[in-house]
């Protein structure tokens, strides 16, 4: 524009807004900020959600709370917005117009910071085009009321735009789009505005999905969930990793796992139990993969022959989880993958099943792939991811169970294979060649239990009341225990466990 | 029996015990101790559960894993047994006879000790006439095979049958039955036996029962699940009743409610949430309803209009729950009633609806009552208890609501009434004249929010990710935290919350 031009531009800009300033605002009730809600009517106004909005409702009035994710002003007369909820957007369109919309409105709204919480009403109308930036793309809402209901008054520490780019994205070279990745720390410090990502919103669901999937299995067979006390009078398992908590004059253990209790539970005839609950470790470990408090998905049960009837229940409930995410959680799946893309999670089904190896198989098959025996008394996390690669190649899968680990390897509660005493009857299970599940057959005889718990050098006396429950008869059991945020970072490939963990714990984080 | 005859009969005894000793037994592969089970071999026999047995299969061959709960040997040739399976039992009859039971499998049998684990084959047969010493009265099974799964290898605490005698059994006059009685402490230092009786595997059902119902009526309802951490940076609430904990170089507290973590997940647009998890309380009350750990039952969720929306959602949930215990789990709450007689826990239905005071209606009834007026700035435990006495008589309800508390008695995060600034957007919820539910509407605000903070005696600072996150926008919202055991002890009328806990802690209980 020549410098003529543009004078005479700005001067008509600075009229319009006297002039529009001097006009009596025919539509103060259409806007604003609402007072502080403390209940003070109720209405009883129906509200509507933004995923329920259709074609088919073109015309109708609609009224929603929601978050104001985006606004972009078009010329001096429009506005279009994106509104969200949960995981789902629809646009918005605020236009000036006679009598209805008034140019003080259009004003106020175009200066609404992201994130303000909104209470829209408006006029549903199909979409002329698909709206590609949202999620309902086939609808668009067009404004007669913006009010505000909870506005910011602190600086956003980056927009959940941003926060919810494709990983794809942010790793290109264009230097703009890489400035706003936004760093996992960063993420975590600002939490609350983390989650509010579309893809947080799914993950959280798919989180909330694998415990409705897991226990609606277990009490179609019959399992009591129980809830097993997290103090205790004494470390549990390991000393090493265990939190202690001042309890009044005398100090307590935060559990390791409900392992004890569930086992006590099963020599108190409860038969089948599981447990969702917090799971505590004291391990200095900064890994993608710990966290000093997790969620324990644990089974225990008796058994009437072989263990691996606690190892084959424990397989169909994985298949039945996988399958089950798949069918009912596909949207989830879909919006988590658009920022995490991942390949399709591969599991065996039908008459071929769960590949099985023993202990020994897997060391074969890392040894035929190159790795020395004598590194594998043990297969340590490169190895397991290794034969995860392995096993994909060769058997097609991501999922697979290994049995029969060798005694050395196992805590003192594990029952010895019957044949050979340096292998015990537990398995781990993996996905994308990292370990989600540790089970075995236990011991249920007190005078084995004692000859295990001293050759693994834990006194028996100190765990009195746990040996004790197996002297007045207990049935022969067996389970396993499953981290919840590990099969949901390994399901979706989010590669770090903070990722799968409302607000997670570390050795350096505490907090939000 | 003149002492000739005893004498003659002594004697044939032994003669006849000696020629047994001498006969071949032709039936030692049909009874006997089993070798540890270490899945040694898997036939895949199917086994039936007690609860399955009925006149039907009269005939039939079955196979099960039992406890032997009591035995009484008729003359020297039949042996009558109580199996029990949770809250199952059968009458199961041994009779020698020649090529099937030998007079040594007899002598075996006869000499296990209570509370075994065997392994019974055996023939279902018609009763003759109902069997009141078991729960499946019109079935018996009669044994051709009997063998030990788990023996005992200490001395039972007390019986199972002595810990499930009926309260009212017990404090009758019969001092033979008194004796029996066991002390709920001595109950709790031998848990695993005592949880063994019917009545506490139907209290467990129950549990899991309520937590069943808590989960469907809500999943319904569009809440998300969450998992919130229990290892805290700061103390919340209140610094008073907080645990510490050694975390690495340096603190955590552990979480005395999921409070601030739910309002956060609010604030990160979850919109419904709820939790169920441990809840920690270092309060020294030795009271019968106080623990340091108890399991809670939270929810929070946005509103749109007014608290009411959550209050009433909260009742309806409680409505659900007790409704749906009456029809699904009929046979657990009477196999509890015998031990726990107890009138039967009622609430209103129908157009009336649940009764709800406002705090100050309550306090006009307890002064009706006859209490001092200015005794009753808060209603403590007694006058709760006299409320809930006054409220069954006039109302006909064991469940009511008293909104609208005092400020002043509520915490910093709880909204104020719009009206009356001393009073509160809060309510409590009763059974049986004990609080169960405690709930309110919360500051959403973070200006009014830090303002409360001070004038409680918090520092905003301290808890600043909490504040913070309402620094970016929080829609209005409330909700309620429920302690399952309480709920569990006073729908069943317990008396004592331990009762309602698997293995409870207080601060003189960390074990087992």
């Amino acid at each position: 524009m020549p410098p003529k031009a543009a004078e005479k531009a700005a001067r008509q800009a600075e009229l319009d807004a006297q002039k529009a300033a001097a006009e009596v605002d025919f539509a103060t009730e259409f806007y604003g900020k609402l007072p502080l809600n403390q209940s003070q009517t109720r209405p009883r106004r129906p509200h509507t959600h933004i995923a329920d909005l259709k074609p088919e409702m073109d015309g109708q009035q609609v009224l929603f709370r929601a978050r104001m994710q985006a606004s972009r002003a078009q010329g001096s007369k429009m506005i279009f917005f994106n509104f969200r909820q949960r995981i789902d957007t629809v646009q918005g369109l605020l236009i000036v117009s006679p009598g209805k919309v008034s140019k003080q409105m259009y004003k106020w709204a175009d200066s609404l910071q992201l994130e303000s919480i909104v209470l829209v009403e408006g006029t549903v109308k199909k979409a002329p085009e698909l709206i590609k930036s949202a999620t309902i793309q086939d609808v668009e809402v067009h404004l007669s009321q913006i009010h505000l209901i909870s506005g910011l008054t602190a600086v956003l520490p980056f927009t959940v735009e941003d926060a919810a780019r494709p990983e794809t994205e942010i790793v290109g070279t264009d230097d703009e789009v890489r400035n706003k990745r936004v760093l996992l720390d960063t993420r975590l410090n600002n939490r609350v505005v983390d989650l509010r990502t579309q893809t947080n919103q799914a993950i959280f669901k798919l989180q909330h999905a694998i415990g409705i999937l897991f226990r609606e299995f277990l009490e179609g067979l019959g399992f009591t969930e129980i809830h097993s006390p997290k103090l205790q009078g004494a470390a549990t398992e390991s000393g090493a990793s265990v939190f202690q908590v001042s309890y009044f004059k005398g100090k307590a253990f935060l559990a390791q796992s409900p392992q004890l209790a569930k086992q006590m539970a099963i020599a108190a005839d409860f038969e089948r139990v599981y447990e969702i609950g917090p799971v505590f470790r004291a391990e200095e470990s900064n890994t993608h993969r710990h966290m000093t408090e997790f969620i324990g998905l644990d089974l225990e049960m008796a058994i009437e022959e072989h263990y691996h009837e606690v190892m084959e229940l424990l397989d169909s409930l994985f298949v039945h989880m996988f399958r089950s995410l798949r069918q009912r959680y596909a949207k989830e799946i879909e919006t988590v993958r658009i920022q995490f893309p991942a390949d399709e999670f591969k599991w065996r089904e039908g008459p071929e099943g769960t590949l099985k190896l023993s202990f020994k198989e897997a060391v074969d098959l890392l040894v035929e792939d190159g790795v020395p025996r004598e590194k594998l008394d043990d297969i340590n996390t490169e190895n397991e991811k290794r034969l995860g690669r392995i096993v994909r190649q060769k058997y097609d899968t991501d999922y697979f169970i290994i049995d029969k680990f060798p005694m050395a390897l196992r805590p003192f509660y594990t029952m010895p294979d019957p044949n050979d005493p340096t292998l015990s009857n537990s398995y781990d299970f993996f996905m994308r060649g990292e370990e989600i599940l540790s089970g075995a057959q236990r011991v249920h005889d007190p005078a084995l239990l004692e000859e295990q718990m001293r050759a693994k050098g834990v006194d028996p006396a100190s765990m009195s009341y746990y040996v004790d429950a197996f002297r007045l008869g207990c049935p022969p059991h067996g389970g396993g225990g499953i981290g919840l945020e590990r099969v949901l970072m390994l399901f979706l490939k989010l590669n770090n466990i903070r990722r799968a963990s409302l607000f997670p714990r570390d050795p350096k984080r505490l907090e939000p």
